[in-house]
């Protein structure tokens, strides 16, 4: 009898608005057995950019990342925000511990090669350190992860947060069963952008291909599906897109399905 | 027979120039047996404090923490600063692990109550969480302790490095013979700022007093005088205030005594 591990990836608003951090941590917190969390940042960064004058620029979804915008998100995902939902666990008697892919060598990455895009210190991942965080849940302890990884030799990279959850998911499939929650603003992946009532209870990959044909799907969505599908064919068994309610309501949302 | 702790404290010049922290790194490697990196950060939270238009204020070499303030020492000590150390000690080979006193609840603090001089999200240490450290160094990992804590309710605290590193000294000083080690781009506590070769060999309780009064140590340097005689005075073993090539070199610089 395995244990389970649910893996919720929050991004987007709910991260980065101090009530819904807040209730996002809450129903997180609420989480029975062992868990992981990966966050995103990606509004704060770019607002910080902004800020000091350093244009950010994206990719379908991806960011661009140059020397300076590399410094903003190691401070944005790493520090603020990072910090931030630690503290927040913590006060909610969740024994949280931040951690990027760079601690305990978590996450070795690759710097991303240039190909028709160069996309900076973008890091593809390599390797997870499954055993180290294998002992930290063991511990008690409940890692937040911040989506920068290195490249073991002294370089941090800047990863999709989407990836990492995908991938941590499929490497700790090997000791537990799986759950992965792609937590965002929203109750699932809509039909209509505007309409909350119209969304979607399964995606298979073939309705996957027809939604992307469609423009119904696109950029950071597209990734966080094509990740979703990547962990259900490498054994992770339940996958879900979905925003806090749906947490603490039995998981509803956006399921994917292989069939 | 304990085990010995080495606790290195690294600010100033040393951690926030590439050149000199690569050498701090390689130093700080070869130290053999349990080891914890204590880091500050502050010109580069000047700095980024300048470039966003915010004034830094420094009363006595302690920072005024207001919330923007906050939020730059949480992005540039817990972030930039703690992750490059990281990923420089991974590629050293050293399994480092960056934290604040917020994760794992390392170290629980309360916010300095407002007296004649409101220092604003500034945290006072209460207790540090000398088993989870303990846990980690057992497990071989290295912590390297970013200086911001946390009050067990949400809250973040901006905390003094030198504090950290010699409150960490004395909690650990219960399993492990601790020895304290303030590194900084001197030698160690120079008689005359000017001249590298003036350096005091030993520092007891009544010359800090003279130093003070003949204002030969002043601000920051009290802090960690302060800091480290309160070290001695609560059993640990050794303190030494130096450079990095003195910790390679058999630990020479400024070694504070109790007599």
């Amino acid at each position: 009898m395995r244990d389970n591990l649910t893996i919720v990836k929050v991004g987007g608003n709910v991260v980065e608005d101090e009530a819904s951090l807040k209730s996002l941590l809450k129903d997180f917190s609420r989480i029975a057995g062992y868990k992981i969390l990966v966050h995103g940042g990606g509004k704060t960064a770019t607002l910080l950019s902004e800020k000091l004058g350093i244009e950010s620029k994206l990719v379908d979804g991806r960011r661009i990342t140059d020397l300076e915008t590399l410094k903003i998100v190691t401070m944005v995902y790493a520090g603020l925000v990072n910090k931030n939902i630690v503290a927040g666990l913590q006060a909610l008697g969740n024994n949280a511990i931040g951690l990027t892919g760079a601690d305990l060598n978590i996450i070795l990455a690759s710097k991303r090669p240039v190909g028709e895009i160069d996309y900076g210190y973008v890091g593809d991942i390599k390797y997870v350190n499954y055993q180290s965080l294998n002992e930290l849940l063991n511990s008690g302890a409940i890692p937040v992860m911040a989506p920068i990884t290195h490249d073991g030799h002294g370089q941090l990279l800047n990863t999709n947060a989407d990836t990492i959850a995908s991938e941590l998911a499929v490497a700790m499939g090997f000791d537990y069963d799986v759950r992965l929650i792609f937590c965002f603003e929203k109750c699932g992946v809509l039909m209509n952008e505007a309409d909350s009532s119209s969304k979607i209870s399964e995606i298979n990959p073939a309705l996957f291909e027809q939604l992307k044909k469609d423009g119904v799907v696109t950029d950071g969505m597209i990734i966080k599906l094509s990740d979703g599908f990547a962990a259900l064919n490498r054994g992770v068994g339940v996958v879900v897109i979905t925003n806090p309610a749906g947490i603490s309501e039995g998981l509803r949302g956006t399921r994917l399905v292989l069939e």
